[in-house]
């Protein structure tokens, strides 16, 4: 050291307005190296604990890493961070799309954003240079006024812009952050920690040219991946059908979340299939900075509902959430749900899961017609699931409470109403039925930030046939695993793809490139590392990175209260998978417990609390944590 | 998997001259790879606690690796492992030379011994055949003796042969294996197994050509190699003046351990440096098996002393175990001293700690001359020296109770002579003194084979300059860390570059083609495991193949009674430095204790008593060991 990569983190205080740019050290930048983890490196020395997470005191960061901005795909995703007021632990979102490399073509590798403006306000930042502007005529607009009234304003159609709509202003405590009107940083209520500190948006534009140290080097991973994809079973079912492409196939293994995980298989699903939406409302597909896989859904429709075409078609976990979790088989209304999150800026699955909530109260006779104005809130009602986006949104009647989550509305029902409130620390199920799978369930339990599905490689799509075994030999994985193991074996597995996909965060890989089996394999990434940025760095190193985030994202969490007792699931995932091949399946809680321990001691951390020993935060170079 | 490695291991019991011959699987090689980490694994199945190191239950493993054999330089080490007669601990030593790949080309990985011949034997092993054949007229025999009476038998000059001489067959405690006369399996006393098991000799002949994966990637990276070491510093002192060159800067460092660790500079350093025995005794280079450095001496003389150039010149540690430690400086009786120890197989190390240990003895009137049959066992009596080798490995006099090793000869006399017994777990110190260099000085007390200099990479090599730095980043080491330096710093450097050294002894690689800066990277090391096996793997797959050999070193020694406070230096090492640039530099026990927590913490161990723990084992795919 140093090699020379220079990076610059942007530091805001909207109090005061001011700005500086900040130059941390190569030696910082190779310790962290973006995303969840540089974030934490600053909200770790510079939040204090217990502070409001919509209080001015909060701190807010957009990270992208030292990959980002890169003309090679799988590499735009960037992290939103801060105390989450939806769970009141470490809060982070990542989201792909745009932004995030034109922040770095902008000059910058990061925002960090303290205090709270005193009126609406959005950040302009553009070849190194950044303004705090008023934003008080965008206010109360949804993400496609915003994102068009910041352009015009500033005279350029190519600016990139991430916003909160409504739900956001309106402190929705899962409101999300929308780029482009359809990449969101979706969980833990980001957008509403916008809200909070009345910023409507940063817009960023910037012509930077970045400084690759081997730039053939590169070319040559980057081109490799363009022909990998071409061919490349996996990345050709997401470039035709996306993640729509999940319904059937976990509509088939009885773990497709329906009716508040009352059931695990939907008898609509097919009507809410990726192939359905293809051959329906489908306008084709869109992609993100610089990738050939091209992923994403563009939709449109003008029958029963007018679905715009600008706002992305629904993912598997919105179809989820707002289709079979509801009982709904409208794909029409779930793509208008879509279309509404994404103006509000609402996280579908939070959303979707405090509807399904709401459902299974009204039926349940917890919520009554009183409650919901007359609205019939039953599983299936698609109308009554556009309407509940919008009152949630909006902060209206019932859906005041439901922006609370399901925990806060769960406790304010009381009795019964708490068990439908499917949650872990506060943040809403994703929807995957780890009855199925027991990594992801470990993955929901331990996530720093609740119930979050992208924690670990789902473990059936390649362990039950043997495929992407050998693209995960490199991590020491040298036989299958069984799905429904919830053995040693298994944590062993989930401990080490959750250390890669927490790298992919800090890193800002997407893991639609770079997961088992994966298109670009687990050395590929390293030497994309090396050729950025000229680090003679090795897969040890980056998982050592990714350890490093894990460690500081448990510390967090720790401070602020919580520990192993909050590990937990909710009491139905511990009853019996109802449907499919694996009906009657169970995990006990000794099982989870079981599997905890052993997480534990092999992440470093006591069994106890699940903290880190002081001889792991000494290993992990985060030795300032115990000051 | 899999992708094709075969392997074979070879089966040997003496007792009922039984051989098997055992093909394990591909996951076993890739999960162990060889060397210690394979030997544990067949020592932890097979060998029961608590037996006679010098009984026929004893296990006596000679293990080369995956790599052993490929044509490219620094790959050729081999380990020869059991219950140390030493230690009564875990034993291992490696040894280069042309062993180790003669192994391979005879078609095996491994040979697994049991038993205990009832008349002397050796083993010889050609072309994946094997059998146990009469040793009776080379019983009694030295190195060379033996040597040239099995080749002579067998008909073929290019025969290698592993050899015991009279120390071995008189169980000196740390009597060693020899292979070529001159390439020492030297420490823990693997000798004294062999002697105890009536196994004179393991020969070896092989024509077979390996299978390697990607030839040409291979090809590639050994070329590399040949040509980095035409211009690389460090490897260039080694094949001008190998190891002897370490003496001067040692002796300025004030870290040359002289009179048995009573002083750290000796005022004959320059008569036993190996600038000087290029001048006078050296008739030029040697090496090891397809290696272009060549760092072994050949020397000769006829004066005082008629020392032959088959048995090799001294290494550092010779010159300073029969030098600088016993006052000497008489490079022409060192020279013949050093033949001597190959001839007997003696281990140089403990040998001239032995001999130290003894002259302290005899200035402070605890040993008198009846003891000695008046020999003058003064420091500095380099004919005494010479004669103790004899008596040792004879077990003749006084040298009957030193070939018992320091600690039970200390033990023995008692009082004083306890202080002056420099071991730890009963090993002998090697000749580099810790007060200088905390993390070779956490080496020696954390080594499971009792002290031991080939722990870790020697700090201030690298580290005053901050040159290396750059090779060791990789393992996520991005700063430099002062070699006087006891903190959380340095346990972590120390167990990064541990693990690192640990893996060479897994793989068979020399420590002197890949250490700090090394002229083969980490990178390279793995590209090469990968072109030979075919096996995707990283430096992550790696470091966990030694970080379980560790654990397995470990869980050894925890069966056998030893823990935390076995893992101690004796008390000289807590007294000041006593010359040198860094006079009167200490560490304290607080000091290493305090060490000790955080290296065990960060190796997933308990702090109690340094116990892997429960997680910790499953981690590593160790989870057997808890049944």
């Amino acid at each position: 050291m140093p090699f020379g990569y220079n990076g610059k983190v942007l530091r805001v205080d909207l109090s005061t307005r001011e700005i500086e740019v900040e130059t941390p050290s190569e030696v910082f930048y190779r310790t962290y190296m973006g995303g969840s983890s540089l974030a934490l490196a600053y909200l770790l020395r510079e939040l204090k604990p217990g502070v409001d997470p919509l209080g001015p005191e909060n701190i807010l960061v957009f990270a992208s890493s030292v990959l980002s901005g890169i003309p090679m795909g799988g590499m735009a995703r960037f992290t939103v961070a801060a105390r989450s007021p939806l769970t009141g632990l470490f809060g982070e979102a990542e989201a792909a799309g745009f932004w995030g490399p034109e922040l770095k073509h902008a000059g910058f590798d990061a925002i960090v954003i303290k205090g709270r403006a005193n009126k609406p306000v959005y950040l302009w930042i553009h070849d190194g240079e950044a303004e705090v502007r008023d934003a008080s005529h965008l206010w109360g607009s949804d993400t496609g006024a915003t994102q068009e009234g910041i352009r015009k304003e500033l005279g350029d159609n190519l600016i990139r812009v991430a916003v909160i709509g409504q739900a956001g202003e309106n402190l929705v405590r899962y409101a999300c952050v929308v780029n482009n009107l359809k990449h969101a940083n979706g969980r833990t209520g980001m957008g509403a920690v916008m809200g909070s500190k009345k910023l409507k948006a940063i817009a960023v534009r910037g012509r930077q040219k970045l400084e690759v140290k081997d730039p053939d080097g590169l070319r040559g991973i980057s081109q490799s991946l363009v022909e990998a994809v071409k061919t490349h079973p996996g990345e050709q079912t997401l470039q035709k059908l996306g993640t729509p492409s999940f319904i059937m196939p976990l509509n088939m293994g009885g773990i497709l979340p329906t009716r508040n995980f009352t059931r695990s298989q939907f008898e609509g699903a097919q009507k809410i299939s990726g192939e359905t939406m293809e051959e329906t409302l489908s306008l084709g597909n869109e992609g993100c900075y610089a990738c050939a896989v091209r992923c994403k859904r563009k939709v449109s429709s003008k029958e029963r509902y007018e679905v715009s075409p600008d706002y992305g078609g629904p993912e598997y976990e919105t179809l989820a959430s707002l289709g079979s979790c509801l009982g709904i088989d409208d794909l029409e209304a779930i793509a208008k749900g879509n279309e509404l999150c994404n103006r509000y800026t609402l996280d579908t699955i939070s959303t979707g899961m405090s509807i399904a909530f709401a459902m299974e109260c009204f039926e349940g006779g917890l919520i009554t017609l009183d409650d919901t104005e007359g609205l019939e809130l039953t599983f299936g009602n698609a109308d009554a699931m556009v309407q509940m986006i919008e009152g949630i949104a909006l902060r209206r009647g019932l859906g005041d409470l439901l922006a609370e989550g399901v925990k806060r509305a769960g406790e304010k029902l009381g009795g019964e109403a708490k068990k439908y409130a499917l949650h872990i620390k506060g943040q809403e199920l994703p929807l995957h039925d780890p009855r199925g799978k027991f990594g992801v369930g470990l993955g929901y339990a331990i996530s720093p930030t609740g119930a979050d599905h992208i924690e670990s490689a789902h473990d059936p799509f390649f362990q039950q046939t043997g495929a992407g075994l050998e693209s995960i030999s490199p991590l020491g994985v040298l036989e299958p695993v069984p799905a429904l193991e919830a053995g040693a074996q298994k944590v062993r597995l989930f401990r080490h793809t959750q250390l890669i996909w927490n790298l992919w965060n800090c890193l800002g890989i997407c893991n639609f490139i770079a997961q088992p089996p994966w298109a670009l394999s687990l050395n590929d990434v390293v030497k994309t590392v090396l050729c950025v940025t000229g680090w003679n760095t090795s897969l040890f190193e980056l998982m050592k990175v990714s350890d490093r985030g894990m460690a500081m994202a448990r510390m967090f969490n720790l401070r602020e209260g919580f520990g192993r007792k909050e590990d937990i699931w909710p009491e139905r995932l511990f009853e019996p998978l109802p449907d499919g091949p694996n009906k009657g399946q169970t995990f006990t809680k000794q099982d989870l417990e079981e599997a905890k321990d052993l997480y534990y001691e092999m992440m470093g951390w006591d069994r106890e609390n699940g903290e880190p020993t002081r001889g792991k935060l000494f290993e992990l170079n985060l030795e300032w944590l115990l000051e």
